[in-house]
């Protein structure tokens, strides 16, 4: 990618895409949260070829179109995504915060093949909490006191 | 502007900007409407440096803080908008109808010290109803059929 599309792409990112960090619940999962990482572009179904062109030059992720006239394009996945935020990481001016937190707590994330462990899961999501005012969030049903709750729950904390 | 402000402002309004077209009742213009061409930002007013920086990029407009929170930077009038446009035309992708469109009308409004004619008005506000659809606008109140209207009601056409 040219400097000029990754300053294209970190305005339109920091305009009208969005950077998430969340806590989700997975029924088969021993320590019952995952941390998800995303990142979203919405755009208008009948400019989905914008969308295309997007995933062209960022290469990860895929394209949904949804059943109200829009389609998003998501990225998701810790080495997509930091991939991706390290390259546009020099050029974004107002989500910067946002990507900061993300690659801080992708970084600490354990590799593949490598275990989570119950208190480096807890340690996380009381950053992924972070996101709740970085993003403005009105509504965020899981933060680390479940987590938390949970593990503890399992006695696994 | 280097290439890369430019590239990155392109995107930001491509992302979350607005270029608008409109037909503004004046109850003081002999003619009744005015067209009105204006580039508008909006952003939670914590982030209002960036609109400051945006600003100081694009020289023209005014920063308005609205009272819900929310902060508009807004560009508007013949000569501002037709710079602005020009400079970011090479770098927009999704907005570029939007470009073409009001730089093809504002090319066409009289100069300084030059009237504008009930038959130029109506030729231009048909123009600008293209807009409607190029927005996705749900609601718009003031169309050419008004403007077209007024100007008989006042045995201008």
């Amino acid at each position: 990618m040219t400097k000029g599309e990754l300053s294209y792409i970190a305005g339109f990112l920091d305009g009208d895409g969005c950077i998430m960090l969340q806590l989700i619940y997975r029924y088969d999962y021993v320590l019952g949260y995952q941390i998800r990482a995303s990142i979203v572009f919405y755009q208008d179904s009948r400019n989905s070829n914008f969308l295309s062109w997007l995933k062209e030059k960022l290469e990860f992720g895929y394209i949904r179109a949804r059943n109200d006239g829009m389609s998003e394009y998501t990225i998701v996945g810790v080495e997509a995504v930091s991939k991706v935020l390290k390259s546009l990481k020099p050029y974004i001016k107002l989500k910067e915060k946002q990507v900061n937190l993300t690659l801080e707590v992708l970084k600490e994330m354990p590799g593949q093949g490598r275990k989570m462990t119950p208190e480096k899961l807890l340690e996380l999501s009381k950053k992924v909490d972070g996101f709740l005012y970085l993003n403005y969030s009105k509504k965020r049903t899981n933060t680390s006191i479940k987590v938390e709750e949970f593990l503890k729950s399992k006695n696994l904390l």
